[in-house]
């Protein structure tokens, strides 16, 4: 492909997750042929994306930039029927959609932004640890839900959390971790399996 | 999740082939923790992509716009190199660079745009007969090579071209159907192996 624009847009669309080089020339020829104002209004969304999307300053959520506000906050933050004692502390913030999406989250949000990680060399000091310890303390958190992913580097975190804040003396919970709604037993691989044994609940 | 932008930009992702509302997401928030710059880029790409790309004015093709020339030819029209005589009839520029990619086609070619598709309502006065037609008398065509897929579509328009073309008096190929390169007879499906049967050459 010779043309340089398409090369170059090409290797742009290429930059997303799971984008191949074959992925990126079909979303471009698609583009080309489906009708420009796809492209132009894309185009100005993605060039403006940044001006009008910004972390939350509270919790690291995504929030709308309101240019008459001072801060930015997110649409959770704002909401004043949200339990501040109630604190959901995550890893990314795809985490805290997830949770959104069963309506069934009644308080608050932390972001952490990343996870403890050896392999990455991503050590405690590198995570917004006396950002979160100001909060609680500002806000009288007095139960934290630890929602890192049940994996090596969201255990890691949790255990560092547990480490950090529980001289705090605030109640702290972890998600549960077993074989997910729907699975089947028999597919169930043993890490998954041995854990929802292990945090079997009384029926 | 409640941002605008984010649920506009989630939705302007989503046209893209392939790509549904989970897809579109995980680029948007992609874009938002990685560098900005990747956005803006994309974002003014994007913009100017239908002012700086346009279809060839002879093939089809897609060709940059120069400002400084009346008409847009794409590289392979512009190449002086290539055999006018020898013209590969596509239905997508897909197909055309499929072709391109083999570096073994040294004549030109004609985009059509569209396959014959009775079921989708697409006639024989929806192509682009008569350009095609015209090419053919202008520039001395010897040899017409039919490369629209070997789909009903594909082979519907071949034998509408087989048809319309025919009394030209122009030498007509299609491309070989069969068995794919590395492909085990085992899992051809009948189609393609009955093709490959039909299609035998001399050893």
């Amino acid at each position: 492909m010779q043309s340089p624009t398409i090369r170059k847009l090409t290797t742009l669309f290429s930059r997303l997750p799971g984008v191949g080089e074959k992925t990126a020339q079909r979303y471009v020829l698609h583009l080309l042929t489906a009708d420009p104002q796809i492209a132009k209004d894309l185009g100005s969304e993605l060039a403006m994306l940044h001006e009008h999307v910004r972390p939350c300053e509270r919790c690291g959520n995504i929030a709308d930039v309101d240019p008459e506000e001072p801060t930015t906050l997110c649409s959770v933050c704002k909401d004043t029927r949200r339990d501040s004692q109630l604190l959901c502390v995550v890893g990314r913030v795809h985490d805290l959609m997830a949770i959104e999406r069963t309506g069934s989250m009644r308080g608050r949000y932390f972001v952490l932004g990343r996870l403890l990680s050896p392999l990455e060399g991503i050590g405690p000091d590198d995570l917004p640890l006396p950002r979160l310890l100001a909060r609680i303390r500002e806000e009288g958190v007095t139960e934290i839900i630890v929602a890192t992913p049940p994996s090596v580097d969201g255990e890691a975190t949790a255990l560092l959390l547990k480490r950090e804040l529980g001289p705090a003396g605030v109640k702290m919970t972890r998600i549960a971790s077993g074989v997910p709604h729907g699975g089947d037993l028999e597919y169930a691989d043993p890490i998954t399996m041995g854990r929802a044994l292990a945090g079997r609940q009384a029926l």
